[in-house]
């Protein structure tokens, strides 16, 4: 039997995940029962909002110290015991961390060959056809209810959901405002067509920054941060103002979060929040998928990958993650 | 020609408005114009949500020194030089904190006394009535889209806002939680059909108290508080949550609010936070009067008025409201 590697939670974090809290288990496969697939990873994703189920406190589905830490993931169907998949099918999948994985036939979207050229990767269907993108997509469009002429500000707006969202909001005739940090993500989004992009790094005053870069204010927030950036962003916000809870890569790694006060702007601005979860969405994938691979190939979306090689260092990079280091979706390939 | 009092703006609080933010200014109303009228003030509110507006610098809409304190208040046309109003009609309206003033005939509710007998006093018009009381149904229906079998948890219950809203709360087939200071508030609730009450003075941990309280979770959360009260409440909040941003008493009177902390709980658990002003739902007004002077004559909806007569004690009652001193709406008689 072929031996594989996978990362499993050594010790439940605090703080930003150091490498201690991971540990690369060597395994091999148990038989295939009925209705299994054995699945041999090509790539997997390192997702911060991911976080909170590490700490395996708080949330009813986190992980348990041994389990294969979670990821999106792309791979190839190596053995069947199932009707749905065959040898050579590709599919994606909440596969982990791993090189290989014994899973079930259910969870697992078949990827069609046909659906990919030289415009849309297949690594799309983990980035912006996938989680990022279909939370950009449904959290801009459900919760933001964004109309013609309105100004959508994002955080961590190169960030692979950021990103996507920002030219969404660019195709429904938004005015798109971001925020990143430094030079470098500033001039991606500047080529993305952003409108105005605040180096939030460069700022002292982060309120009065959005407020010259709003001037008018702001319709929609749509927040990838949260804390002391989304405290600040409420005080530019217009009345009737949406907020998108999309991520709080801020706060995920704090034992006490840093949290927001402007709580009486909701009454004189009469203010909406409100968090989303995209499997929430999940019967409308396809199409929505469709939409942004027509998007992609028109040449109004684009997306950036940052694929890096080797299992190994997957707990290193995806602690680079919370230092601001990454730029586009994070993947790791195992091929 | 008659004199009148009137409290005045002296000074922009910071921290709990003291007896030095406010003047008693004698005056005499000038010469009637066209289109005004001169209302001789009966009774008026003492509102906690009009905080904001004396501090004068975030708001547009703030006080500036020398203006008149805002209130809601009922009274009698004595002058009219206006056909819409004549001499000795009752009015409802923003009258301020004085024993007269001139008025345009605008923004004013003339009340048919035939609405009003030994079951709904004329002082409901600017309670259960009135702003607090709309509050309430606006909130909980528009906003909380509350439906039968759901668990309500109000904070401030007690208060004009949350006595209303837990009472409407029963009449939609909610299990109704209320939070409030005090053996004598809890009684109160109880008495109005509360299904649990929570001593907030007499819990030391008030998430474990309200998931006591609460044990399938929280649908909707009507709150009139704010800081660690709503951030322990998030605690509790079943997904799909709904918070109503009635009122945030704790935190009007900080430099630096409070706030909340657990924002990760909206992407988790999809909550949604909303705050309302009542006068979006203006012309709903009367419609939503009915139905609750209804409620009051079926013995479904009991109200509580606090008045005391006199207005030289405006300042100090306002300030005891932020002690939670009061107990049903506050009002002042001033004939």
């Amino acid at each position: 039997m072929t031996e594989y590697r996978r990362w499993t939670l050594a010790k439940h974090p605090s703080g930003v995940p150091d490498e201690d809290c991971f540990a690369l288990v060597h395994f091999t496969p148990d038989a295939l029962q009925d209705g299994q697939v054995l699945i041999k990873t090509h790539y997997f994703s390192l997702d911060p909002g991911m976080r909170g189920r590490l700490s395996g406190d708080s949330y009813a589905a986190g992980l348990k110290l041994g389990d294969t830490i979670e990821s999106a993931g792309i791979g190839e169907i190596i053995d069947s015991a199932s009707d749905r998949f065959a040898v050579g099918d590709m599919v994606m999948g909440g596969l982990g961390w791993t090189e290989a994985v014994l899973h079930p036939d259910r969870g697992l979207q078949k990827l069609d060959p046909a659906l990919f050229d030289d415009k849309v990767a297949m690594t799309a269907t983990i980035g912006v056809l996938g989680v990022p993108g279909l939370t950009a997509w449904f959290g801009l469009q459900d919760l933001g209810k964004p109309e013609s002429g309105e100004t959508l500000m994002i955080s961590s707006a190169a960030g692979p959901v950021g990103a996507t969202c920002g030219q969404i909001g660019k195709t429904l005739g938004l005015t798109v405002v971001g925020l990143a940090g430094g030079a470098e993500k500033c001039a991606y989004l500047t080529e993305l067509g952003f409108d105005a992009v605040i180096d939030y790094k460069a700022e002292s005053d982060l309120a009065a920054a959005m407020a010259a870069a709003c001037p008018d204010g702001v319709d929609i927030y749509f927040d990838n941060v949260g804390g002391e950036m989304l405290d600040a962003a409420i005080l530019t916000m217009k009345p009737k103002g949406r907020i998108v809870v999309s991520g709080q890569v801020s706060e995920y790694n704090q034992e006490t979060p840093t949290g927001i006060r402007q709580t009486t702007r909701f009454i004189t601005h009469r203010l909406r929040m409100e968090g989303l979860v995209v499997y929430d969405y999940a019967k409308q994938f396809p199409e929505a998928q469709a939409a942004m691979a027509g998007l992609i190939r028109d040449g109004k979306l684009s997306y950036k990958e940052d694929i890096s090689s080797g299992i190994e260092d997957a707990p290193r990079d995806y602690a680079a993650l919370f230092a601001g280091a990454n730029f586009g979706r994070r993947l790791i390939k195992t091929i």
